[in-house]
């Protein structure tokens, strides 16, 4: 995929305390910032985490993750990482996600992470809230997903 | 302060992941490291952190925390976190750690840590188990709390 | 301090990866927050921290941090890091740091942290440089420095 | 895979910074488990690192890692990292990794991690060293590896 595959991005600036003694992004902060450009996905398309949690009583479940790196990210780089819904099931959510340079057209990583959406009571999976998967599809575009 | 000075220390490695582009541990680890070793302490007094959460409803709070860094800890080190408790206040205690090479004599890393007991509901202050005052009093010496 | 104590803050909101078990950001991320406040410090100050590091040949060493920790920052909050130098030695830079909620003017954290500038080759302290003193002073005002 | 296909497990006990606030272990920490793991399977073998690094020029570089999310590990768990080689290409090593509670049978998390083998002049790949390879054939079985 290509930058302007992403209707949604989310800047950050890698930190020092990210980096490693190779110099560069320690690999497992890449699902940091995959999870974080999740939560403002979410943000943009004004679903309120929130009230998910506290007033449905549902929560994400991580179930799956996938990184692919391709070129390393290094301190003080900004960032984009790209994100967008590939595939909505009955309770899951796969994200596709990218990490771009500001001004880069080549990822640095990309990789998908699949949310289950689970009852926080029971623990098991419930469909996707109606508003959420409308919310997605109006966002993305219902072609784009499989 | 000196090796023998500390009657529990809590080994550890330096994973790659607490590394920085300067090629040491990256400040904040101190932090974790402080606050992992506290817990083994716990551990050692036979004090279950669990019963004091679950079945007490109090929980402790980090409310401060120092650290002076005298040389740097690199990838694979091994170290050892020594613990005692330099204070023992109604509701508090307060901590002294350093951080030593395995097979070293001086401090790479040394601080205080003050946890303060809490009630989870109210969130007030509430005093220390008597059960854990009597076994740190035990392990640590009378004589060496202020 | 107040808010307007301080002519830079750093604007940045708590990561889910953040927050501990007890639902509130883990004591050890505070000191990133700090370090990550200081490096945008210096880019507000226009004193490039890469040129120091590769053309000087000089970097800076962490050698004291200093948490207090007032209220607790959940997931998602908005936070402002204020920062300012409190004092200028020949070699040393000591920064006071403040942890603010976007729209609060108590601080959930404040705290010091020492940076010792060091030549890379022998590791030893070297004088700060002229330029970089120059712009502390400009930018904090003379009469704030101890 | 269940336990007794890994002849390497590391333990490590679950920290308090790598809960979240969903009270357990937060997705990312996973990789750095992971990683830690594979660091503790060279030193099994009695492959050293350090070596491979500063004498040989070379070092690995991460280039795809998966994990799936079966249960959720939580504070003072005590988990086992089981490592093994699952392919050995020109350049490239891929492990199998699980985590398993102590004293439990199935996995809380699976995943691969594919390392390269690089020169750190040129930043390509090179062929991994005989010795790694010998080291890992014999340890985990020459049928085993595909």
């Amino acid at each position: 995929m290509a930058r302007n595959d992403f209707k949604f991005c989310h800047r950050l600036r890698v930190r020092y305390a990210e980096t490693d003694a190779q110099g560069i992004v320690f690999n497992a902060h890449y699902l940091t910032y995959f999870d974080t450009a999740i939560y403002e996905y979410l943000r943009a398309l004004h679903y309120d985490y929130h009230t998910h949690v506290r007033e449905r009583g549902q929560d994400f479940h991580t179930v799956k993750a996938v990184v692919e790196f391709h070129r390393p990210c290094r301190f003080d780089d900004e960032i984009d990482v790209g994100v967008r819904v590939l595939r909505l099931g009955r309770s899951s959510l796969t994200f596709h996600l990218e990490v771009l340079l500001k001004d880069g057209e080549d990822p640095h990583a990309s990789g998908q992470v699949i949310w289950v959406n689970a009852d926080q009571e029971s623990g098991t999976s419930v469909k996707l809230p109606g508003e959420l998967v409308e919310r997605i599809k109006r966002h993305d575009g219902n072609s784009s997903l499989v």
